[in-house]
């Protein structure tokens, strides 16, 4: 059955989702800590191909070297043991009292030259596990006040840090690229880079573009009440949709971290449609939190509900591109029209101003049909058709 | 005083926004329809400089050759009489049911070339009246249903009628450079180009990027929970602030085209600070609507109203900048210290992996003080200090 | 089959939701009018079982005596021969310029004194229709500064009118009950009575409070984020659940009616279930706007498409509630225990404060299983199980 | 001078919002622990008359009865040292696992009865201190999935629990009123009783209505982006003002608790201008968290940020108030004329449909002047008159 996931899925979780112990603003932990061992060998069985990291979830901030070592051998073993995967690592930059103004765009350059320097050393255990994706979420590189923070230089820091992180991995021929992962607040009043848009902007900036994509989550863009399918979509026009984060939110609130499709359900579906026929190839990485109110079985559904789902709503995209009345109703709708350039080939604007055959009454009276073909793809979400 | 506008402040309006009827989506027009030539005269006379227009905001949608000239010459004159420039016009693309799946990337072919040509012809008269920045904002450009929308195949049309626009205004030696106006939704269910960063991403795959650049709205932004200011700080490092809409909103609601700083003031305040000391120097354009509740002298009340607020922001930005406590502040917060590169000259990330003095802990605990600058701000927006 | 509708569905339309024309903020209509006669015909033929209108929606303003009469009759004759009833009718305080501030609040008496006898008119019209429910919706009751609204007098006013309106159904002996309908924004910057709460208190206050009840729209609530199954739930138990308006909302921005179901998917299925499940006896009304995009087909396949969906959720809700699994899940996540009282019969707290059994350490670590229980109804409503 | 706050200023603090050390959902604290007896002296000298407290900011949750005694005797006497009272306070209902799917309204009973036992025990408390106001914020009380939480249940127990707690303060002759905290989200996806409105309407339900009045928080009702003003008139009009906390909030998102005035600063004034002159005399609370960036220093300069802008504010109110220009458009504005019933003294429905005289056309061509209106408002604010 479609519905069980299995390693060619491409399912990966970070150790920081299932591992999540339910602290929140307003609440202390209510599970244990979870042995990053366990996860990889729960995730394996419940289908899951790959995991993700922070440094911090494998190694404690400040443990010493040895220990270090071990905590990564350890894990390693583990990994092989269950056949799992590294596609992704990343650093924590947000949760130390150090960075609290920022790491790769603090105020204070000393915090930058160290928060530089944590990137770097992680770096060298992502490729050691071989992550092929490096991804930087900088949800302390913000402010609360305009007064605080000089938005240009922040920039201008946060260029220069990539530069950096690109030279380095291009001088120890890592074979790694890095996704910058937007949201437009929280913890920071404002986060810089707020949206697909912006960190779309900012990679064109930076001297190895090529290098540096996106990780977007869903729910991040749907905090600003913005259409993820929509930015994934443009993330994808422009070549940079190199990681995903799945989860689920319920518009512009504090971050959610629901499972999949437990947020807006049928932008999941479109958003899986996208994915699995847009020429997106990468993990579907899970970046959701169990409820707090959930003890570790519970724990444990969530990571397979995330799944279950995702081959659910695959299941759904694909009965809906196979239907012949969808065809039918994308044909009315003129959709595949838009792949036809405005201009034939060769004509140019002299051609196209003489052409005064168009009529727009008529034209602004057609109906485009775009209620039947959105009625069929909510019954396709429904497996109702 | 500082709070009486004159044309070297460079205040210009929407011919649209004087002239906004009160038509809502749940009510009739309360005012009468107002004359172009009347605007330019009340507009010179309160202190603004410029004027800017949709093309059917001066000819209706329609209009025959002979009318055409006759209403263009009328308001040139008027212009000319009342010694206002117009630093900017736009394309009307939505108004008429023609646009109603958008102009340039409506998925009728036929449409988006009727909706090139209507902007190619308003280019010419744009450039007949002097305008240097063009503006488009393609508000039906987008959908309600994923399904409908191949938003990669969208993004495809709007680039090359960019590059066709671009590739007009070339050969014709226009000094025009057009500006992208951001909006996340309304009237359509979601807008491409939502935000001023999806505008830069896009801008920066163009043909001809140095003459495109973005024309954010202060309320466009905030209908999607964005810091404006830092959108717009955003622009301006990436060298596309080409021109700038003011005007209020009050968070992700419908949109309100608000009298600028009407809506929320501590944000204007910033937002004034950072065109004064930012290196814009474009007009600073008010696009807002009149309250639907006023009559005509309601409208040349807010018209003034935007203006005066403008200048008083801008003064108590001034004295804000010239605050020796405001220095200190600014110091103690370690505001300019962002501005200094992260690695000095010359120094590699080898130098700086070795750089090992750095003790996190203490780091962790300095307080930035933003708490004083920003209250500090504060007090300077109220005129308390 | 189950999702072709019937009269016994209950469903019925407004005459402005098939009749709109596609006007908004930024466009000229699409579509010519809709004759109600058309509108009576068409709904029945699709299912409905009943239509309600405002006053304007059949009588233009200012329509005289003998037109009035006309139109009421043929209407009537249409309404009998198609087989449908009206079970709800409202007044239109809202489009005309003379409401721009207002209805019953308005802030010029005279304005209230129109109003009113508006209402009152339109009441003896619902009354020989036989509508058992008249909806107040308060959209120009409201304000865009709040130095020119006098919230506590405009309350009282509100209370006068709807004392008056209770006092006028009653000495008529119109088998009418009135229904609040709470919208937190649009057309004015901020209305009264902004969410079910606010008019649920509001009520508290009348003289009548029995025959006030509130008419909740899904995505007026979503316009403010609030969780429409929770707020009509609260209707229901403080028994003022009089009507309902079913639509589609995609979170906090301008006033979408999108069709039932087309926006929160999932909250569109828990309130089905709430609806059929939780005693609410009413018209499944539906207040949603065709796609301004649609031509006449689209209208009709639009809604068609509103009760179709609405059966769809019906049929996953009955399935829910029936499937032993979801029992299992209820059970172990203590559902029903919530409806046993916290104290015992006759116990006191006295009893309660002497009761020291209990062990939050053990407690705090149990699961609730909300996981499992949520992914059940996801999957219901996904008809995956 | 006035912004210097004395105790006849009546500012009060949460012991929590002081000594909050900085921990969020992604950081570790970022400051020790305050004192609670250090918290009273500083307040004392910041010129805060009072100060408020959960149970567990004094007494360690599970602490021994020896333990709790001391802690109470050692912050009475730091109290009565200072000169400090304490107007509120209120239960922590969720920090602790055991209420991670509620308090009063847990789906557990024997966790609701465990939270009853500790809101009876900390009554005593409160009581002994002198506290006029009891706060319940029930944070918890809400759910993530509709599936998990029979709403009607929980309200049926939260009136339960109410009622009870009601009759203890009347057994026990407390002069104990109590006031619920509404708030839309976070913690739970979705809080019951989510906004001022919900909570007026759950209080009419009650045994003892006139006991319970609410709690407004600035920020949370900003939070569903509704305007506060207009709610916290509706609680005063319903007579329901018995306590109010002041923050700060940048709309929809995550809970920010900014200092007063740091958000939406005009409605802030507004605020401050209806306290002022509405009628209410209860404690002016502040309920922020000192920015996470911020030492310990920053912390004393945010709690008198808070109380230094409430002053400015009240400053500009009153000579908002006092300006004869604006005593001139409230005329041309017809604010007061809202106050005039609509009916004169003796008229009825008759009489007023017998009064045909009105012109609506004229009607509705006349200004309201609301634009000045704002504009004087938003200048007082500014303090540019």
């Amino acid at each position: 059955m479609t519905s069980t996931p299995t390693p060619a899925d491409r399912f990966s979780f970070g150790l920081w989702t299932v591992g999540w112990r339910g602290a929140d603003p307003f609440g202390d932990p209510t599970r244990e800590a979870l042995d990053p061992v366990e996860a990889v060998q729960r995730l394996a069985e419940l289908g899951a191909y790959g995991v993700s990291f922070h440094d911090d979830d494998l190694i404690p901030f400040g443990a010493d070297e040895a220990d270090r070592t071990h905590r990564i051998a350890r894990w390693r073993k583990a990994l092989d043991a269950a056949g799992l995967v590294v596609p992704m690592a990343t650093t924590n930059l947000f949760s130390h009292p150090v960075f609290k103004d920022g790491g790769l765009t603090s105020n204070d350059r000393s915090v930058r030259r160290f928060a530089l320097r944590k990137v770097l050393r992680n770096l060298d255990l992502a490729a050691e596990l071989g992550a092929a994706t490096y991804v930087l979420w900088g949800g302390r590189e913000g402010s609360e006040t305009d007064a605080g923070k000089d938005v240009r230089a922040a920039l201008e820091r946060y260029r220069e840090a990539m530069n950096i992180l690109t030279q380095y991995v291009t001088d120890q021929h890592y074979p790694i690229r890095f996704a910058l992962e937007p949201k437009p607040n929280e913890p920071r009043g404002d986060i810089l880079l707020p949206t697909i848009g912006h960190a779309l902007a900012f990679i064109s900036s930076l001297d190895r573009p090529e290098l540096v994509g996106v990780n977007p989550e869903v729910g991040h863009e749907q905090m600003a009440g913005l259409n993820v399918v929509h930015g994934v979509s443009q993330a994808l026009w422009q070549g940079k949709l190199f990681h995903i984060d799945l989860n689920g939110q319920r518009g512009p609130r504090f971050d959610q971290d629901l499972i999949f499709g437990h947020g807006d359900l049928l932008s999941a579906f479109f958003l899986v449609d996208l994915l699995e026929h847009g020429g997106y190839h990468g993990p579907r990485h899970f970046d959701y939190k169990p409820l707090r109110t959930e003890d570790r079985a519970g724990v444990w559904a969530s990571a397979a509900a995330n799944m279950r789902t995702y081959l659910l709503l695959r299941e759904r995209a694909a009965a809906f591109r196979a239907d012949p009345e969808v065809h039918r109703a994308l044909e009315t709708s003129k959709v595949a029209q838009l792949s036809i350039p405005t201009l034939r080939r060769g004509e140019t604007y002299r051609d196209l101003l003489a052409d005064n055959e168009f009529d727009p009454r008529a034209a602004g009276e057609k109906g485009y049909g775009f209620v039947e073909l959105s009625q069929l793809a909510l019954e396709h979400a429904l497996g109702a058709r």
